[in-house]
């Protein structure tokens, strides 16, 4: 069993606000990041697949093939854009919205990823970690 | 004559758009930096100043000094904001606007701290470095 | 289940000696940190939390909270010191006194930050993880 | 428990090359990687021990011994070579070879680094990663 | 006049042999480096124009304008490569062949995008880096 | 005409006191810097020499002659030491001490390694950097 991991980078604008709290709360709660007109972050994308290395190719998945659904499932949709206005799983209606969070991108880049790893033969999507900045980052493995 | 340089972080979201232009030539020439929706970055901002070395203090500048420059001339009014539209000299009135690209943001950033450094005994600015990623930075040094 | 990570820096001077041990065992073993009059490092400290998303903020635990709690239970006594001087768990009196390997500091700072997470709804401290340079780190996860 | 890793670094060339596929073949699954004058890269060796604490020393094993344990097992063999030429594992007759990928190289650097770990009292390997590039690395920890 | 820097990275193998001397001069010379099956980087290549900002786009240059020159230029001769036999200003004929140093890198890059920049209306050549680990690295800014 | 640069690390306590002044007035002026224990920091101390490559070897200078002269000249007299205590341009007398600062580590730095470098044919030091942390360096050309 090996782990096997790519990052990729995105660069994408937020900003943090619960429609159902006054403008009063969601500063009191979010500080800066509650400014409407966004800001934003180079994002680093770290995704581990976990299985046996094929001895006729050395490989768990080929590198190729998972930099290639990286950015067709996640970067595609994600990079330079804004995640609260142009990203489906944070924009939808506002009033359901879910708040683009370092947290909720790693559980959403999880759910992005996981339909095509699993196709993968003998891979499974293990872990995946977004960076906000160097200093955040949030990790999801796909634990209830 | 020693240079001593301090680095700081900031994040803000940024497009670029020339309002003398189409829509379609803006996604020409800028591609999806044209989202005007905006993209953002963690961007660096490395200051540098150059002086004689205080024989009483050991120092160019004091860095708490400098630090508190930085926070307050561009930190503050550029951090966890949205460059053409919080940002005086990138918003003004758009058919004006200078586009926040990584050069304009260092000259930008350059006219904000010299005043606050050409103040400061035996120093001054030598040169400023914007990093929109690891990848791609500018730099000035108050050359015409 | 969400394992959200916060990275903060200090800087102290420490060295490794053990009282009950001749000059020449010291240095036999410890080598260039058997110096008394100490050297130091720019350490990182790496936090990681776990728990679940609370759906109306998007966090695990507000990462300004965390912040906040490093700084306070941590950095406040470890920043600028000298661990063997100046820091409770490492000085006491010498004859009993834990040495200020990384190690240590890794378990040290748990016991710091672990009371205040533990009090946090729905999040746990998962992880401690401390750097002395970029090359070596030590990471405890609370295991006996 | 406490898990503690050190980093090295090797420089080595490598190609990718399935003798038992025709070039043509071998071109379309390893692209330019197939290239058999080789290219190289700047490993990162990531070796991380897991034990209690000595409190005589404060060490879990000594990061002085561990460094030497991975210059003699690991380094001395891989650093500045050929790794499908130079290196044993990856040499052999051609006909029987691994091929040195990523996730090759962090199991055969677990197999060589195992024995002396093992015998070090009170601690065990837990954990070996290679780093290709920043971008890409292979994680084993000894599961069959 | 602003200085606009694009970093971009290549892998390659090389090896450090003068044909002129015995193998003994050359392994005493260039130790490791002599190793003729060759080892290899990750190099990075820092390419720096230097020029006045165009107050219709903010870009000195086309930032993705250069980042094609030094694929079309650079990369595509040298990423994956075996710089001593496959790339013409190292391998040439053996007897004339220049040493693939960091500093010859550096030179060599300058040719070959010196032309396409010094074509770019209004932008110069400034500097090229090329660093061969994190730790050392060559600049060449065309002087004699 | 090349710059060639080597990175080399090292580990050091310090503290900022001026004797002249009282403990209000260091405390007033170094902050946290002032406290007598000390305090310590993993330094970059980056070597820039400058001149023309040999055409028999390709080097400007051999790396390994480099390495040998900071080791030499700089790293076996500072790295794990106390600067204020144990290195002959911080300790001195106390009362005509030099202030263990970045800057006044840059310009020392400069004076050990000069003469060594002076020396190589057709070589001579450009430039010293030393990085405190990361977010902080000093640099020094040996300009009056």
């Amino acid at each position: 069993m090996i782990y096997l991991t790519r990052r990729a980078t995105f660069s994408a604008s937020h900003y943090y606000w619960n429609p159902s709290w006054s403008a009063e709360k969601n500063e009191q709660v979010f500080g800066r990041c509650a400014n409407r007109n966004g800001h934003g972050h180079n994002y680093t994308l770290e995704v581990t697949v976990a299985g046996d290395v094929d001895p006729v190719t050395g490989f768990v998945v080929d590198l190729k093939w998972l930099r290639d659904v990286i950015e067709r499932e996640v970067l595609a949709a994600w990079d330079h854009r804004h995640l609260n206005l142009d990203v489906p799983e944070f924009a939808a209606t506002e009033s359901t919205a879910t708040i683009p969070t370092t947290e909720n991108l790693a559980i959403a880049a999880w759910k992005r990823l996981e339909p095509s790893v699993h196709k993968a033969d003998g891979a499974r999507l293990s872990r995946v970690r977004v960076y906000e900045t160097p200093e955040i980052f949030a990790e999801f493995r796909g634990e209830a």
